[in-house]
């Protein structure tokens, strides 16, 4: 049988810690060269949705032989690029009947090529981005670290914050976040669901003031985190290019990235209105930071350099460029517990092969 | 609602003028830089199925807007690379439950982003080589050739053969295949399929003699068709690069290629027993052919070359090599069949969408 799985499926089966642990597993694959990913690719065209959108086909994928699954994820969104302040922003539309956005991850087995589950990749996107973190917050962070400090309240401050408290003991946690009943909500919401007291407060510098580990997760294209905010022994852990400060991560005597895949191969058509966000490659130059100088976290799961040697080091872990890989290694736990729950709609895994040779 | 369709389903809703039809214009677009297509790639693993076979997750996408579809086609496949005479063939392993290949199709609106359709790629991946040859023969074959030459008598010849007789009034066809039994089963299977009688010959020559058509459809990996065989007004068509031997090409008036995309991207795991087929560019360089100064379909049937002049010229089209373009064009003809017949499995288009941003 094929599984089709929801967005609620994959909240109820995948734990943190087990995508953490399944993501370690196969970071080693990779640093190993065991395991494969191919870099994301963007087929971007005009759309008859309106005309300043554009229609954008996405596809990456990885194969996971340690954990005995290959997988694509495919993203098919109607894009619009709305101004926001003085800037460009690229916004999905969830054009989709329903009112729904279409990405979709097809996972397959690497010992007979069958497919074995179809699921949307919404909860997921979010699990793996703050697994990878909480792999640097592992790797990276003191031992002994207690205190966090979070700068944002959305759904990447939720699963970062939640990755770092099942790889550390974490006793003390003071969130910062623009918006005054975000950031109230977002602690209310996080205390009950990780039994420890989120403290929201007014202004960034409170809430890393005193942290082991600050955990950067906004959707900013300037900086959160200043170099003058830095305190001996800290982690600083980020999801996006722009958010440290170039001068507070040049500052860590450590600083490991996620990966040196470059940026998606994209393919657009000749009349498509399309902005290219201004987070890629250009961020490095213009900052003169090349993050591949940096370690990538394959390499120091593999044991090639070291996360941190002294209490005293300040580290740093940038989330520089999501992966297919990592779909392909947070499936195969989704699918193994699907399968022990029987949860999802189970079809005939015929309507999804061939007796015809392709 | 979304489709799952099957190879049955695609075989009756798709017929090969159609197909032509659709390639047709999804290959202007292309040429006009409208429609975009991304090149193959292949992640290649070990398999726990055997020792000497790998696992292939291959890809390939392109987003037609003419049709208003994108589509993505997958590989999954288990491949052994058996010593056969001399050399190593890759041959596809039906591992899959009930001895099935797993090649899928996902057909994408351009329109709004939703899933369309789901359905396996092979009988599609046979209609539309024949199909792209058949557009070579409607701009390149005189407008009165009447006699067709074909070698070769498996999957590749019918759908070529069928293509040709789409878009030229054929009167005889004569067919060689090394194996007797093969060729005569073609022949009378051909022959009422078609309303033309097929002649099965025992001698390549026999076959190519007088033709005004003359369509390789071999697997071959050496050449099947020579220079001293040419007559003056021949097309000469053929679905992989070693058919024709390449003193033939260059003595061809006029030489257009499927396309300029190169081989695909490989990603292959360090521990993959992994044998390229020597099939890729070194092939053109070692016969001093560089396919790139050919023009290409998509150029000619924008008409930016001109497929012949005279009736005596010799023309010659290569299909070098797929693209993930032509499921997307087909495609959206099976869809819109499938939607006029009621055909295939309809799934809620909810199952494979999201309310979740990814």
């Amino acid at each position: 049988m094929t599984l089709i799985l929801s967005n609620d499926d994959v909240e109820k089966l995948l734990t943190m810690p087990d995508c953490i642990e399944a993501l370690e597993t196969a970071y080693l694959d990779l640093a190993e060269g065991r395991g494969v990913s191919r870099r994301r690719s963007d087929c971007v065209t005009p759309t008859t949705w309106s005309e300043d959108a554009v229609y954008g086909l996405k596809s990456m994928d990885g194969v996971v032989p340690a954990l005995g699954v290959g997988a694509i994820r495919i993203n098919s969104d109607i894009i619009t690029n709305p101004l926001v302040g003085n800037s460009r922003r690229r916004v999905k539309v969830p054009a989709a009947p329903n009112d729904r956005y279409v990405g979709l991850v097809l996972l397959f087995s690497t010992h007979n090529g069958e497919p074995l589950a179809i699921f949307p990749d919404g909860v997921l996107q979010h699990i793996r981005v703050g697994a990878t973190n909480g792999l640097g917050v592992k790797y990276m962070a003191r031992e002994n670290a207690r205190t966090i400090g979070i700068l944002g309240s959305g759904w990447q401050a939720e699963t970062q914050l939640t990755a770092a408290c099942a790889v550390r003991q974490i006793e003390t946690i003071r969130c910062f976040s623009p918006n005054r009943d975000n950031r109230e909500a977002f602690a209310t919401r996080m205390s009950e669901m990780l039994g420890v007291t989120v403290v929201p407060v007014a202004q960034p510098e409170e809430a890393v003031a005193g942290a082991d580990i600050v955990l950067c997760a906004s959707n900013s294209l300037d900086p959160i985190f200043f170099e003058t905010w830095i305190e001996p022994g800290m982690h600083l852990s980020s999801i996006k290019k722009p958010e440290i400060e170039p001068a507070a991560i040049k500052a860590a005597q450590r600083v490991v990235v996620h990966t040196h895949d470059t940026e998606p191969t994209l393919v657009v058509a000749r009349n498509a209105k399309f902005q290219e966000a201004s987070k890629g490659d250009d961020w490095n130059k213009a900052r003169k930071l090349d993050f591949k100088t940096f370690p990538t976290l394959p390499e120091m799961i593999a044991g090639r350099v070291v996360g941190r040697e002294t209490d005293t080091e300040v580290t740093c872990f940038l989330n520089n460029l999501g992966l297919g890989y990592q779909f392909a290694a947070a499936g195969s736990v989704i699918y193994k517990r699907a399968m022990e729950q029987g949860a999802g709609h189970a079809l005939p895994t015929d309507w999804f092969t061939e007796t015809v040779h392709p």
